[in-house]
């Protein structure tokens, strides 16, 4: 009932060999995938083990399927809503090139406050306001605006903002995150953003908001950031709480 | 530096009376909120007061600021991805009246499968398929379709599903939620989908594909539901994987 059999399927094998060429690099974004008529004939299998091929391969994010033009590669990303993990990081793990772009980068004295999942958040200024475009293998992948407690980070405007702020945050401060906090909402891209991620059409995208706490009360930054919607799927986990049964 | 202060600020105080006007359905959907200048003369207040009221509420997500045009209400609902609650018990919690209409429910011999974050599931078939269209103090929020195992579930077609389904297990089958993985993708919504919803222009929405376990490697459920984005956000909390440290 469950995935990863004993025995490989033969349209989980030949799905697998498509991903590849796609994460290699030799099936680009936009390219076509080879169409059921195409695996009957290079693989000798049925047209029920061909759509197979192309459902596997589609549902994991990889192509997307336009209704009478065929099936396109289109990469996107998991990204665990429910784990701390770096951009950097989870690049990585996906088996992406990471980079980063710095837009901006100041000193805003006024602070910060967002209202996230109904609780008002403050961190007083000054705050250092990072802004920053972020990229697997050179495709733009989100846009992220933080703001940075320059209580618990003295000094952080020296730092190189094309590195991992979490990296910078463990090494250079001794800070551990213990938890955060995000709101995720769908909004339409403005034109401007549009630009940054070279999309001319209408694309929804995640908008997180986010709090991260260093310790209890102690709000180290805060999040709101862009997350392209045809790229990005989160995933979730929950478990049943104790204290509040699922009905 | 964080919410809950032991004094109430005034912005604060009225921002509650606001809210609570809109949950009270004094002011409705679509209705306009008290402007700046309004909230100025009826509370005697500062401009920079004023100004926070409006993004207090705003920020809730209890109305939404059109440039030029005023500020509306717009009554949008948390749920939290990271716990394991049942849409009634989640519209109720907020303050809201849940209703739903189904739109279909029928057994599908072929059973259902579908990659979620990067997992395949199976259900083997005949499972039990329901479609149902979720309300809000009569306010359309979710079109739902779920896929239901007839093995743990006999006989499931003769209830009410009207109920939650999450009552219905725990009661009639003695089953209990172990855990639930969800894929969270933002979609548009499609004409057919935006006329339940009775919107008119393009909206983005969330797109919750699911499965939900009531044991280990028993698969009970799966969903595939588009929530609309105007209306939901999703709220998640994540702490230190210690397996996987931040970085």
């Amino acid at each position: 009932m469950c995935a990863k059999p004993a025995i490989v399927p033969k349209y989980y094998r030949i799905s697998r060999e498509i991903i590849e060429r796609i994460r290699s690099g030799e099936l680009r974004p936009g390219m076509r995938v080879p169409s059921e008529n195409e695996l009957i004939r290079r693989y000798a299998i049925s047209n029920t083990t061909a759509r197979k091929v192309l459902h596997e391969v589609e549902a994991g994010g990889w192509c997307i399927r336009i209704k009478g033009k065929g099936t396109f590669v289109q990469r996107s990303v998991h990204r665990s809503a429910t784990r701390i993990l770096a951009f950097t990081r989870n690049m990585r793990e996906a088996g992406y090139v990471p980079s980063t772009r710095v837009l901006d980068a100041r000193l805003v004295e006024a602070g910060y406050e967002a209202t996230i999942n109904g609780r008002r958040y403050v961190m007083n200024g000054p705050v250092y306001k990072i802004h920053r475009l972020r990229f697997a293998d050179e495709i733009p992948m989100m846009i992220e605006v933080r703001y940075i407690s320059t209580a618990f980070c003295p000094g952080i405007e020296t730092r190189d903002f094309t590195e991992s702020l979490y990296e910078i945050y463990e090494r250079d401060y001794g800070l551990h995150l213990v938890e955060i906090h995000q709101m995720l909402s769908t909004v339409m891209l403005d034109t401007g953003t549009q630009r940054f991620f070279d999309l001319t059409g209408p694309v929804p995208a995640f908008r997180v908001e986010g709090v991260t706490f260093c310790g209890k009360e102690m709000i180290l930054e805060m999040e709101d950031s862009v997350y392209r919607g045809d790229r990005y799927r989160f995933s979730v986990s929950a478990r049943p709480d104790r204290n509040n049964p699922s009905g």
